[in-house]
């Protein structure tokens, strides 16, 4: 059960966002309070846009909370883009590879949630990589896998290749007897969009809010402030934050928003 | 606020006490309950006598509860005495240096509390230390330099050595207005015997226990099971637990005391 | 191009052949010989056996050379059966998974070569891992792959299982135009008998020692000192190391050696 | 004997210089040509100055040459100062509170070279560090206190500051018998203007080259590529490369330069 934040707007200073807030990301990896795990000290992770169309990636195994080169990097790191994230891992190794967010190409993602009965999944779900991307296979966590799935199933509509993976990963879970649970609640952008998903089946969905103004949308897992700005995500939605747009929020498997894109 | 645990007895493997427990050193690491700070994921260290006169050391920054190598090692590694740490940092860096436990020599030593204000007293516990043993001065941790102030004030006798260096300590932290809080429970090996503190002044001092039978002694922090056999170590009291005797539980800067080692 | 170490005898502390040798593995990760790699610093690891009967493991990312817990460990184990490995990584990730020893229920396995377009055909060599065994691939190696593949090949005839897979993956590399290289040098063991392999095809193999007494073999991929007695393993042969008997020298794929098993 | 890169000039990313050279910092990091260690493996750092008025550090212990945050870091940050260091240890350990750059206020410091007999000048130079900044004293080697003494001895004036604790050392270095080395190859600059420093007693002042052109200057241990621009600097001297002026090289210790700041 990750914390994670995405940011799309003016460009500013990352430490805004990731460390300087009262229950801020970094405070949240210590002591968490909507997820079942309260310390996310499993290694984190920084992805941002800049002047490169390719992202940025900063991934650390040790916790949020005593990286120093977290806090220089949060202070000196300016973006119009960026997610932040800090693991809790639920079985997979601590190692950067399995840290969030992943990087393909243009794209960025992060997750938080699970695919119940992983190793049992795992192969199937790792089959749904083409072998174009096979060697971007660095770790072995099913966020990573499904980003990857995701990103060989028409990732240029992003919605529509995340329904087509939730789809075949919710056939998969339904499969076993009793049903494996699934949880996701995840991000994805390309430098320009922010997307953000909130998704279960056969399970409560993970909590996810978004604030947004004239000055740009943060995305995150749980307000960091007790602002009373924060929008509640309703379950299997998702929040589509283009460039130069108002943030829609549609629900998922819906014809009309496909045809929205 | 760091937990510990020290071991004097038939030599065994380290998981029986350091994983295995249901509140284990390694779940008090994620988890703690008699501490101020529940979460000890700053590092961790293990520090053990085998064959070889000088103990071997095992020290990390990562937090111990997601450490395999923590867990093979504790699996594999026997030892007579053994003392093994969770560190939750007060204001000094995440390095292996940092972490307890400290060696120098034949002897161990690993300590839970603080001296306030260090940042004013640091120069003056480290001109304790003589410029024989400087060389040993790796961190910056209030911990290591009272240490090596220990080891060069006659510590062959351990208790007399600990209370003059206790003494010079609280006398620093009385001299400013108003006074600062010192807190030291600790632990203290040679190979042969082992030595347990627990002092402070001018502030409630850490808790600390200890349960003997006759396999040998364990002294902790906080009790890793609900076992009723646990005694409380009053304040500024020392356990001294020498091979071959039954522990003795004696008041600290008492003339007897000294007279009895 | 990794380097590694095997040993096999009456049980010694590990510092004798890892740490202390003028030429010992340690000096070999910061300055090899006979390696197209000279420098082995992208990670290290140990492995061996004591009373338990699964094997021990510590492993890390870091240079062997600057290791004070590595130094530590090889002067406090002792065993009469362990590995030692330094990395020089071919293209995965320096992860801590990715690094040798691997484990495997009792088993443990190390390599220094490479199989030649790894990203194109790794996923055929995962194919050939079981999937009782598939939740075991932890990391991206080819290495741990063709470890996995052998444990389910029938692991219990180890000589024979290597000869299976390695025929499999010769069939494999020899299918590309041109085809790929492939080199193995690799040691096997189960806490009473060491295996190592000379293998390659469509390539030189990786150099292999050993040298034996009264008191137990060493097996090298290259040389610790400039003792005369040791011997070279010729390619595509095996070195059979069975507790309580001298060690024997076969040619690979060869029906005698499979009797003799 | 460490390798380092200093760049003032134009905004531009780091890459440039650290990572995309054939004999990039990096290439120097697993083999330097013109040092005594061609291995550089110890831990490596960067410092940059942005819009914050403090410069930005990331530094770590593990060989910059399989580091991939760094190879991110170097495409996405851009400076228009920054510093970069790969470091081969020479007694004091490899964390990150010892790896270069250091800073210390609006102040970035980084060093090649040695105070030969450290353990035994250590506490000497430690001495000269002023008590406000004995907090900032968070690791053990011989540059980050030769840097804060520095910092207390009248930064404002760099150079003069430079000469004042230069002197000291050499009178330190001197008292022994026979005489202890001292190697001194430095950069120093404040976000706006850049120095560095080739000095040495009772031995060979480590190498120092600079390049300059109307879009910048930058400042090495060792040229980078096979240029012939690169200016080498004699010993015994140091480079002003003040914002908005030609750079100028004078000699050390020599009253008109003091004037000429």
């Amino acid at each position: 059960m990750c914390r994670w934040i995405a940011y799309r707007g003016e460009t500013t200073a990352l430490e805004h966002y990731v460390t300087e807030p009262a229950h801020s990301l970094v405070a949240q990896s210590i002591h968490a309070l909507e997820s079942t795990a309260s310390i996310n000290g499993d290694g984190f992770g920084l992805g941002w846009y800049g002047l490169h169309p390719e992202p940025g990636l900063y991934r650390e195994i040790r916790p949020a909370w005593s990286d120093e080169n977290l806090r220089y990097l949060c202070r000196h790191l300016q973006s119009h883009l960026f997610f932040a994230h800090v693991r809790a891992a639920t079985g997979t190794a601590i190692t950067r590879v399995n840290c969030h967010p992943f990087a393909s190409g243009k794209w960025l993602f992060m997750h938080n949630g699970y695919l119940g009965n992983w190793s049992r999944w795992r192969r199937q779900v790792e089959g749904l990589i083409t072998d174009e991307l096979y060697p971007s296979r660095n770790g072995t966590t099913d966020s990573e896998a499904i980003f990857l799935a995701m990103m060989g199933a028409g990732i240029d509509r992003p919605v529509a290749a995340a329904e087509k993976i939730l789809a075949t990963l919710t056939n998969f879970v339904n499969r076993n007897e009793p049903a494996d649970r699934f949880r996701f609640t995840a991000a994805l952008a390309n430098g320009r969009d922010l997307y953000a998903f909130r998704y279960a089946v056969n399970d409560h969905a993970n909590t996810l809010y978004y604030r947004e103004s004239e000055r740009g949308i943060v995305i995150v897992s749980e307000p960091f402030d007790r602002d009373k700005d924060w929008v509640t995500v309703p379950e299997n939605h998702v929040v589509i934050a283009c460039a130069g747009e108002r943030a829609r929020m549609l629900p998922l498997f819906h014809r009309h928003q496909e045809a929205a894109e």
